[in-house]
């Protein structure tokens, strides 16, 4: 999933996003759902508003499907001052520092009046480094959240989003297993493990994934939240995770840090002034097709919009692709030959 | 002309640019010529790399026309230090203080080398204020160089450019007549009047305009450079004018004011925060098809750079748009009566 922050993802227009859809024997592929933060939304331009304009999808004229984070992630990485109570956490905007209250109730009624069709339940998300007990204390106190946000009644006439449960626990296997358990033993849509890419070692982070990965659901989608580079997504579908949303393409673009299929390139580097070659031989997606390396390079290092836009193409073009492939893969029981493959071009070609 | 400074037209890529045309009863309507500056390109990414990399067509991926300015006005707006002498200009980059060069010869070789299908004779733009004298003075240099600029050689084996020259001589009529029969008398394709909208008043502008445009050749393209807001432009077209570029739509769009066929619109204001409607409904671009005035709000308080984007494509369908109906009006023999029209919608409705 792309993510759209405040209901746009970053640097394209709707229509821009539209079109890294490819269509394959028939099959549109390309970004089908995309991510935006509650909490942004929340803040700015706010929720009477946004379902006053009918909705996210309207608002930004998007007719694919959208998730939207619970709000939780950020307040507790963004907010300025927050306070955690039981019934759930006061904050202070980091926009402008007005005084704002989120909750089970409050996050799921805010994401149904925001019309998405996936909803998260409202979870605490603790800091990297925090003590077992810490880590235990703010578990149980995401499981009491999930069991309200299931609980909440749905805001609108509409049909109610689909709810995804969040399980924590941390770098701690037997709370994670509790935690897989606790959060699995609800009537969720689908389950996501939280808590992930938050400041753990990638060594720890797989150690999570794999013990958490076959205690979860089978017959419900497992969403990686906030993971995380190319090898990573291979990584976590290797370990059975079926969703992600990051967003690396979209900022790394905005940094002229570019993904190829040969490896990452920095864009501004002075190698690509004269290189007329195409950002990536393998891609198809609009910048690759259309203008050169050193085109790419003129437009960043000129502080051109225009440069941003092509890199965003290419970083969430190459994404969309590499699951596209990854997908193709499984269905043709080959996926392991895929990610070998892919992950040696990586490696042997790095810059 | 849309303006494309470094290579880009601001905040749009190539294919973006391409698809503001229209298909009006088969005939395409939209950006068919755009202007780069030769000022701006000689020193990023540089003449001898845009040459290797086969000129700034190829360089944008952009197939339709392009005309270069000489580099005068900008090395005399925009460059740190500048020594004029008779043979040329010498000056320091704004970008890193390097030493260059300008002359007559020097613009046409790199304007040729650049590939474009118009190119500029070199000229000096005094500021506004000077004396007769001066002025005088700068534009006789102005008619030595615009002789050397028709007798450069061409610099590739490509079929040189087309090439126009531009007539001076500030605000004094006199001067501008003299100007223009010195200019007009010279084996130029088209003719334009430079040190326009310079500082000089509005009223004073449009002297200049009426007092030239009757002097000027009958059967070549008159461009004037550099103008203007959509009044300035009826106003020079019903005083004769063919061709203009201007940064206001692109700049503007990146300052949140957008041009309406009711007046401008200042995006970021509060009243526009609720407002579901399109940004302007008389219009048919990307932007007034898909999002309301709301979402170009948020987009633009939330500093994100899609805004931009979708604000320039509304400026500059704004501006492409206005002169299609220009166009069409003096097909139809009914301009004057389009011109009146559009400036009392435009008066009645301004905000």
């Amino acid at each position: 999933m792309p993510v759209g922050t405040a209901g746009s993802v970053k640097s394209l227009t709707t229509e821009q996003l539209k079109a890294l859809s490819t269509q394959d024997s028939g099959l549109r592929t390309g970004p089908e759902i995309i991510l935006c933060n509650t909490y942004h939304l929340m803040l700015r331009p706010g929720i009477d508003l946004l379902q006053r304009l009918g909705g996210v999808h309207r608002f930004m004229s998007w007719d694919r499907a959208i998730l939207s984070d619970s709000g939780g992630f950020q307040v507790f990485s963004l907010a300025a001052i927050r306070k955690v109570r039981e019934d759930g956490v006061e904050f202070r905007s980091h926009l402008d520092g007005s005084l704002h209250f989120l909750s089970p109730e409050k996050s799921i009624e805010i994401q149904s009046r925001l019309g998405v069709d996936i909803a998260m339940a409202f979870d605490e998300c603790p800091t990297y480094g925090l003590s077992r007990d810490d880590v235990e204390r703010s578990m149980q106190l995401t499981h009491r959240w999930a069991k309200r946000s299931l609980a909440a009644p749905p805001a609108t006439r509409h049909p109610p989003p689909a709810l995804f449960g969040i399980a924590q626990g941390g770098v701690y296997p037997d709370l994670r297993k509790r935690s897989i358990e606790e959060i699995g033993s609800m009537d969720f849509d689908g389950m996501a493990l939280g808590g992930i890419a938050v400041g753990e070692t990638k060594e720890q982070m797989f150690d999570v994934i794999n013990t958490a990965s076959p205690l979860m659901p089978r017959d419900k989608p497992r969403y990686l939240m906030g993971v995380g580079t190319p090898e990573d997504l291979l990584d976590a579908v290797a370990a059975g995770m079926d969703m992600f949303d990051c967003v690396m393409p979209t900022r790394n673009a905005r940094n002229g840090s570019l993904f190829t299929s040969s490896g990452k390139v920095h864009i501004k580097n002075a190698q690509y002034a004269d290189d007329q070659g195409p950002l990536d031989s393998d891609c198809t997606c609009l910048a690759c097709r259309t203008v050169s390396r050193a085109y790419l390079r003129h437009l960043f290092v000129s502080g051109e919009i225009a440069g941003l836009v092509y890199n965003t193409i290419h970083n969430v073009w190459f994404y969309l692709d590499l699951m596209r492939k990854v997908r193709q893969s499984i269905a043709s029981h080959s996926f392991a030959a895929f990610r070998e493959a892919f992950l040696s071009q990586l490696t042997r070609e790095h810059e």
